[in-house]
């Protein structure tokens, strides 16, 4: 698929089969990871695979708005180890990431809100560490949907040479 | 371009030809800015356009880490307005960004140090938005390299169902 249709067309997706993704697909994803870019290429990240449901399931229960992890037959926990910028560094590698999945026809769906100093523990990470989060991934349970993503329209975010100005000079 | 193949093969590029980027290359990078996932769908961003090379130059000097700025015929301005959080979904954009730009030949590099406040002075944007990076764009000078990128391997990076555990179970 190339790159700007599997941007284009990429979901969230919160609700998976109940179809493990193979090693050599998981392989690619953290690869996937471990390629993209980072502040002076410190690359100061650490994933943790989880397949374990009983991890899974209670890493859904650390967090208000992660349920759908518990659906998941494998999430990826990103930590951060002494990143100077923890949140874009860790980024950079989860959008590649999920971009590389949704290639393979897996989704995922980002969790922001974690009680993160439980789930460092049950993943065994020193509290020094920054989570950024843990994503679960999955082959779509829903259909594929022709909708148009909701998106604001262009004209409302771009601006050219100084903010507010919309049209190019 | 497959999009594990632009991952794969994309770098960081400092140095741009003088040749610039058309409005259809332009408006394709936006677009997968546009398309990016944000928290809730917010799209907390504004993308402010850059091709003045006086303000190319003046955002250069705004900056202890971004000379190459002043090297680019096209910058691109990411502030986030109202973001709970601002790194992480900017940077989904911008990711979005890169890779898009990458498929059609073209380079870029992360600037991570600005003297924010003047940037935003300078962009006319309000202090109380957070300026997540000013990024240029522009066809690669260097040629191209068969390197492999320098990256730890899998192994330093990966672990399975707790952190330190190396080998799946």
């Amino acid at each position: 698929m190339d790159t700007f249709t599997c941007i284009r067309t990429r979901r969230e997706i919160r609700e998976y089969l109940d179809k493990p993704i193979g090693d050599e697909s998981l392989l690619r994803l953290l690869e996937a990871g471990r390629l993209a870019p980072s502040s002076k290429n410190s690359q100061p990240w650490q994933f943790v695979v989880i397949r374990n449901k009983e991890t899974l399931n209670k890493i859904a229960s650390l967090t208000p708005t992660g349920a759908h992890i518990a659906k998941a037959l494998l999430a990826i926990a990103i930590l951060m180890d002494g990143a100077k910028l923890p949140e874009i560094d860790g980024t950079r590698a989860i959008q590649n990431m999920v971009l590389a999945a949704w290639e393979l026809g897996i989704g995922a769906c980002w969790v922001t809100n974690f009680y993160e100093d439980a789930v460092k523990d049950l993943l065994g990470a020193p509290q020094r560490m920054k989570l950024v989060t843990v994503i679960p991934f999955g082959y779509p349970k829903e259909p594929k949907t022709k909708r148009n993503k909701m998106r604001k329209p262009l004209e409302e975010i771009v601006s050219y040479e100084r903010l507010g100005e919309h049209s190019p000079k």
